[in-house]
């Protein structure tokens, strides 16, 4: 591979051009999160509104995807200045839509500008078409991606879809972008960014087969993967149950966030669990394209209340958190259709029941009357009559509707969880950087404190999955109470690590199987043909770790933090009983912050040279 | 009174200006319903796009609305072309938005054109202000009217709002127009007209007093209504159970259409009566302004799923026929709930009713096979998971959303209950002229057939109220299964007197209890000053129901007709059982074409002539 083919369309002139990224910059960044982030840094002017036409999107694939089936390499990242954050906004996305960018002609695509009208655009094997959305705007993404093929007369196997839903087009800061039914770059709001440029939806379609450079090499890579993975128990955990096979898992340690964090242990964990799921409603798994794993769920319900399309997407583990246990709902066939219309109008799971939490927790303080009189009064008028009470899943499925429309309530939860919180007066938010946290309560396992309170987009589970060494062992069993400088360490290589990872781009599943960074070197060398190391793959994965970091520093990063909950309030229940995450952020960061050559979170001159930043010394300086 | 003050407002210029209708005018068409229908007529063109800048919206008080309080004068009448059945379409409305307007300085509104961008208008003293609505645009009415109210600083007792949903924004044929939380000028679609013209609301207010020519027998005419209404039992019925003291009384006689119209009794009738609502939900009844009857409900509910605001509007007799024993749903407080949420997204609660009911069928169909197999699959494909099932409240929830955005099976939804029934090619659907009949099965009631069939704003019980006689005893009892001319006489008559009832503006409770026109003749002599007697009120009367007809004959009147499901299929249970309607209209149609000099439902050059109105003579011509 020598160079990538970038498709930069501005949508207020609706002239498109071809550019190139040369090899250089690929050495650096790879592709995927690291050029996207990257390019993001370039090009988005500091203090943009992120919801403006100089916000641009970047989609992108990586050197490896769609290059071959059989291991991880179907993911597409997206990258745009987060409206939820204001910091750097990206997200990772299962199913098959990069690949099928790459066959088109294409290894990323810059949108930029705003369309006057509303568009959705086809790129079909270089060709690019900017269609009237006029009769999709207002709709779902299953209505718009059905729509959308008729239109152009292929079948659901032909090419790939993205979209948004209403809560995009509503400039709804949670809101997502959607991908083959309930595929996601669901956080960091970037489906407002779609929307906030009059841009429905994407299809792309094309014939072009991806270079290999050094076929014996990459064939080699892809056997390694292939054989380690193929036969793994974590790989059979997750085609058996998918991600929800956590749910139990992390009940038992305590680290299951219910009630909107006021406890770690939901007592009808069971009935919400991945098993439950396999053995009630599955119908079979599927993975992304290419892949081995198959960790999705396609699934089917029973009751008349709670209908989905049969071999529908089921939800995950982080949805199953979201509205599920945070809610102390129970109901898993009322979770997979509020899952199912979350996908349809295009809201991240996670930011929304992190939301609808903050929300029944006002709702019941109006209720005692914990809440000032004015505050409770505008919280009832704008609930319009709703009664969002813990376990109950009516008013969750009109809260879909009223956020994705920003109705009433609705108005102030599209601006995320953290901001419904501030504007009654209620500390009562998970949060770090104004993103809302996912499924790991960080005061039981300690190094997710750390993981959360560094993310450079908010609080995410992602960018470091401490997780996998404090519960699942992986490389090595910590115990997750404990609290170490030497588990500051593993969070930053893991951040590093899983930054190359998502700039190849491999699915992170991979990273549970095949741990080391040398298990995807003969991978990288074998499709670039560069003569590339496990060093130079986590010294990529650091520079962009980095470059994430000045984005933020730039545009005013909050620092590294979590909210008062996770630090102020003991967890009462489970085997973390008593705990906060305190002291693991006490004893961590600074730690953290020295592995990273940082000073107070920013980058110092000195690693910036180190990883060839010195272009961006102008914002340390 | 001698003239009319009317404010025209082109939303195209953004310009307005005052326009006055003469006294011959006026006493020709008195006002609301009758004069606009006669502006309508002459003003709209011919063959206009209901939905385009063409069509006009005809707001309107009558002489007697807002002169004293004490007897039934608050009420709105609505006129524009139908954009549900692309025929004469006019609502008449409860509240308090008449009497404002009349305080505001006009008597009446013209809105005409189309604003650019979405728009509301204030109308305060006769001051006019156009907003813009970019901030409510997509909201719900209940957020609208807090919105605004806000915006300019008054409280919910000063001056009153109209306004438009998403389904009104979005162009649903079956969308409405509401006003205080839950009056609305519900059918034909007058709430997509506004959408159309891109204006969300209407806020007035003023304190102009209506004048009152000849105060002391205005004062007698007041008088007469307050004492004969004041004591009687049918006011205190309505007072009491509201119009839902229906729900078991049209139960009994076996005429409450229940499963799509496919039986005519409700096993559960007795728990959506409104003597269950009395007793259950009931916080007060409430009137519209100056009302004694107080026919309104205002409810509460207890269950967290079917949350609404304590002392929200309850369900009319219509809703819990239409989203009730029409869908075999027995569960009053989802009913409740449902009801305000379409109020909320502004829908026809009978056309979307209607519209729910067709589709269960056609679910139920599609299940078993009997649908053809691409019309299933479309369907299901349609549906995108929501199983519409008889008796099941949540899918009909999702629903409302679904066909206020026109989504997926909403976007077929959105064209109303025949079109629906037509695109799947079914037959079932109970409707006249393209709009779906109200809550009375005209199998099991035979004037009802009539009233109907010769509605001209298409399948409606309030043209013609022929229950009055046929199952209330008003002013004599009938037997309902019975066919005879005499009844033709009685819908033609009553016909006659509703249209002058509808432009006084009075309400027509009020003829139950005070149901001679001779009533009225002191009250309509007062304001005006003419010399009328109850002769020229009926002459008025049916001036206007023959001004209406031309007005369809000149759109391409599909003519007085019931659908299939009411001619052809025998109701097969309770006291009507093996009855249709066809022997209904076979009898009663041609004795009331010869009462109206009608020819095959075409006013005649004869009694065009008698009701001096030639001018409109090119249409029959």
């Amino acid at each position: 591979m020598t160079e990538f083919t970038l498709l930069r369309i501005n949508l207020s002139s609706g002239k498109s051009k071809d550019e190139k990224v040369d090899e250089k910059t690929l050495r650096k960044f790879l592709g995927g999160r690291g050029l996207g982030t990257y390019l993001a840094l370039k090009e988005i002017p500091r203090n943009a509104d992120a919801l403006g036409p100089e916000n641009k999107l970047f989609i992108m694939s990586g050197p490896v995807t769609g290059t071959a089936e059989g291991f991880e390499a179907g993911r597409t990242h997206v990258v745009a200045k987060s409206p939820l954050t204001g910091l750097i906004g990206e997200s990772n996305m299962g199913g098959r839509f990069a690949p099928w960018m790459r066959f088109s002609g294409y290894d990323g695509l810059i949108i930029e500008g705003k369309s006057e009208e509303p568009v959705w655009i086809s790129i079909v094997n270089s060709e690019i078409t900017i269609h009237s959305a006029k009769d999709i705007w207002g709709r779902g993404t299953h209505y718009t991606e059905h729509y959308i093929r008729k239109k152009l007369g292929v079948t659901p196997k032909e090419g790939a879809v993205l979209a948004i839903g209403p809560a995009g087009e509503n400039k709804v800061r949670l809101a997502n972008i959607i991908h083959a039914g309930g595929r996601a770059a669901g956080r960091t709001g970037l489906g407002a960014v779609m929307g906030s440029k009059n841009l429905k939806a994407i299809y792309v379609y094309g014939e072009r087969k991806p270079e290999i450079v050094d076929k014996e090499r990459f064939e080699k890579g892809v056997k390694l993967l292939k054989e380690k993975i193929g036969n793994h128990p974590v790989r059979k955990a997750l085609n058996n149950y998918g991600t929800a096979v956590l749910v139990n898992i992390i009940n038992e340690i305590g680290a299951l966030p219910t009630k909107n964090w006021t406890k770690g242990t939901f007592e009808k964990a069971e009935e919400i669990s991945g098993e439950k799921m396999a053995e009630k409603y599955l119908v079979k798994s599927r993975g992304c394209w290419g892949c081995q794993i198959e960790c999705g769920r396609l699934v089917k319900t029973y009751s008349p209340e709670w209908g989905v399309p049969e071999g529908s997407k089921g939800p995950e583990y982080e949805t199953i958190f979201a509205i599920g246990s945070n809610l102390e709902l129970s109901n898993l066939e009322a979770i997979i259709r509020l899952n199912h219309v979350l996908n349809d109008v295009g809201m991240d799971t996670i930011e929304f029941g992190n939301t609808v939490a903050v929300l029944m927790e006002l709702y019941e303080r109006a209720q005692k009357g914990e809440l000032p009189q004015d505050k409770a009064e505008e919280l009832f008028k704008l609930l319009d009559g709703l009664r969002p009470i813990w376990g109950t899943p009516n008013p969750v499925l009109e809260l879909i509707y009223k956020v994705a429309t920003r109705d009433g309530i609705g108005e102030y939860m599209a601006e995320g969880a953290k901001r419904l919180a501030e504007r009654f007066g209620c500390n009562c938010v998970a949060e770090a950087r104004g993103m809302s946290l996912p499924a790991y309560d960080p005061r039981a396992i300690k190094s997710m404190a750390l993981a959360y309170a560094t993310a450079n987009r908010g609080g995410c589970h992602l960018r470091a999955y401490a997780v996998s060494f404090e519960v699942l062992g992986i490389p090595k069993k910590t115990d997750p109470l404990e609290v170490n400088v030497e588990k500051a360490k593993m969070v930053k290589e893991q951040q590093d690590f899983f930054a190359a990872i998502d700039s190849m781009i491999v699915c992170k599943f991979n990273t549970f199987m095949t741990p080391s960074p040398e298990d995807y070197v003969d991978l990288l060398a074998g499709v670039t043909g560069w003569d590339v190391t496990a060093e130079e793959i986590m010294k990529i994965g650091e520079r962009i770790y980095n470059v994430e970091r000045l984005f933020n520093v730039r545009e005013g990063d909050p620092g590294d933090y979590l909210s008062r909950r996770l630090i102020e309030e003991k967890l009462p229940d489970g085997p973390a009983a008593g705990h906060t995450a305190k002291d693991a952020l006490e004893v961590m960061l600074p730690a953290y912050y020295e592995y990273r050559k940082w000073e107070n979170g920013i980058p110092s001159k000195e690693i910036l040279r180190e990883l060839d930043l010195q272009e961006f010394e102008y914002i340390i300086a």
